[in-house]
């Protein structure tokens, strides 16, 4: 890869996980989840504009492998992503992913990135963007229940885009908070490690569940929440994987992505088909009210949408721009006379046995 | 991508256009294409235990980008690709493609390449194993009808997999002839070059049509089709997109791949849902028949399907062992404790951070 490439228009730029580290220690966590929560914005806004459809799930009785294809009709993007709880005991982490960028025109990929962090940021960068706009106002208080790969970011984006200063932990496994305290530590925040749920989600006005585990779980009972909060429930994210307890959502006001697949895969799989839900877009968009008063209880249902993928990307490749935080992969074939790939075939050929003889 | 990588487990090999060319060129084209076709039929043979979707396509007025997945439940593969026929005035391929070739039990990829050229060798691969049962016994002459990046690869599977001693080329573009004439001198073949596709068919047992126009043109008519011989249709493969007349299918036996996607995109979208057709890995089980007379038009609606990128990627897979032909890609973020990817995060940002200022 540090040969010059064979050809610019064989090459395509290739954002490696070290590079991703690069780039956004560059630019500033802080200020990357706040530039990809404005990127997620705008693309919200033109929810219309998109070529939607739930992503192509193969399931298997570990876990599933998804792919999440988007267009606005000027550049397509999709990403490969995983989710296999039992990866933990394998110390494999639950979900990798990686994503591609492509010019709609020529459908020739633009660029590619690992999107194992970059979910992470997105998926932290929605969330924010969605209580913004949901939670209560003068919300200062998180309450992070699952305190796994997800939660940093999570808190991160809820401290600079919501005004968080407290954030409450609680993973069925102390080290998992033991590991996100020490991780926080610095950023400003007043960390509480908390034993229980119950403990956790004392005077919060956010309560996010991001926890991992492949079955109907219930973090989160019906008692345990009181007026006025605002559920940010990311974990609950695939078929037969939920979170919390569905008399919550009775009580809830709904807000989803893409309604025909979080009904699928998100709580409100739980529900009746008909169960009432508001897309998140409306509101942003100002077609649907958002928090109507004080007492309520709204619950971003999230599952994760393919326009939140294409926006980290567009804003990837907006940010890559003039740096040096890639390299280029040799992945298409750029024949000399667009008809001749054998003859292509043939040159390269005899060029590497020359030089495999030399 | 020299350096040694971050860590075994958060590297796949990557393979790239010029190590495809060194490592087929090293194992020899025609041995390459007489394996793949053995590795296609072996993964046709136990077609039930695949997941089969139709490929999810993403349709522009220039082209389409899709998305082809199947696993066979202990390895998972896809591919992108487009399809720009327009590309062809911007000196662009009008097909690219890469795949991806995964674990089902943890979700992770376990090899990346380019499959520009490893479709048009599948391809080729594919039609070949079709046209050893489907066509005459002693078929001994192939017409190619459209000589352009997919021909070359297409005589060669039939010359070494079916026993043909001459091609007939004919294209629009009398230079896109000159092109597959000049690539395929040598070969052993005898070349005929011919002005009208009436001429090229004239005495053909094979008659291979790879256009790449979108649009529904009529390569092949009703009258220029004699009795007896096998039609390898590969050109028409997405809405819109046909090569035949419609009289030519209601004379043939018809074979294809995947019925739920052949309906869509092969030259079967010109007639009824319910038009008889017969699935060639059934032919290859023993299951149904293939030629059953002389006189027969057999013709196979080749529309490309994921199983036969899978069978691609799996003998890719098996072939690079051993070899030096690949690099490894730094895509898959691998944090010592799996729930701490935040902790990366900051250990990678600091240690490029020092790296920077020393």
């Amino acid at each position: 890869m540090t040969n010059p490439p064979p050809s610019a228009r064989a090459c395509i730029p290739f954002v490696s996980v070290e590079n991703m580290v690069r780039l956004t220690a560059a630019i500033g966590l802080p200020r990357v989840l706040t530039e990809l929560a404005a990127y997620i914005e705008a693309d919200f806004l033109r929810w219309e504009s998109f070529e939607k459809t739930p992503r192509l799930a193969s399931h298997s009785p570990e876990g599933v492998i998804e792919l999440m294809p988007t267009s606005d009709h000027v550049n397509y993007a999709f990403k490969y992503v995983n989710g296999h709880p039992s990866n933990l005991k394998r110390s494999l982490q639950t979900v990798v992913a990686f994503g591609v960028f492509s010019d709609v025109r020529t459908g020739y990929p633009l660029l590619m990135a690992e999107m194992t962090l970059l979910t992470a940021m997105r998926t932290a960068a929605t969330s924010a963007l969605v209580a913004r706009r949901l939670a209560p106002a003068k919300s200062r208080v998180l309450a992070l229940i699952g305190n796994g790969a997800q939660s940093e970011f999570q808190t991160i984006a809820m401290q600079t885009i919501c005004g968080i200063e407290e954030v409450r932990l609680y993973d069925i496994d102390p080290s998992a908070t033991r590991k996100a305290a020490r991780n926080l530590a610095g950023t400003g925040l007043k960390i509480i490690s908390c034993a229980t749920a119950e403990d956790a989600i004392l005077g919060a006005q956010i309560i996010t569940t991001c926890t991992a585990d492949k079955q109907n779980a219930t973090i989160l009972t019906d008692n345990m929440i009181g007026a006025g909060v605002h559920i940010n429930a990311i974990g609950g994210d695939c078929p037969g994987k939920t979170e919390l307890h569905s008399d919550i959502l009775k009580r809830s006001d709904v807000f989803v992505e893409f309604p025909p697949q979080a009904r699928i895969e998100g709580e409100i799989q739980q529900m009746p088909a008909d169960f009432p839900v508001t897309e998140f877009w409306e509101v942003l968009a100002g077609r649907k009210p958002g928090r109507k008063s004080e007492s309520q209880i709204t619950l971003f249902d999230s599952v994760g949408f393919a326009i939140e993928d294409f926006s980290a990307l567009r804003y990837l490749r907006d940010k890559l721009e003039g740096t040096d935080f890639l390299q280029y992969l040799d992945i298409l074939a750029d024949p000399d006379d667009t008809r001749d790939l054998y003859g292509m075939w043939t040159r390269i050929a005899a060029a590497t046995a020359e030089r495999a003889v030399r």
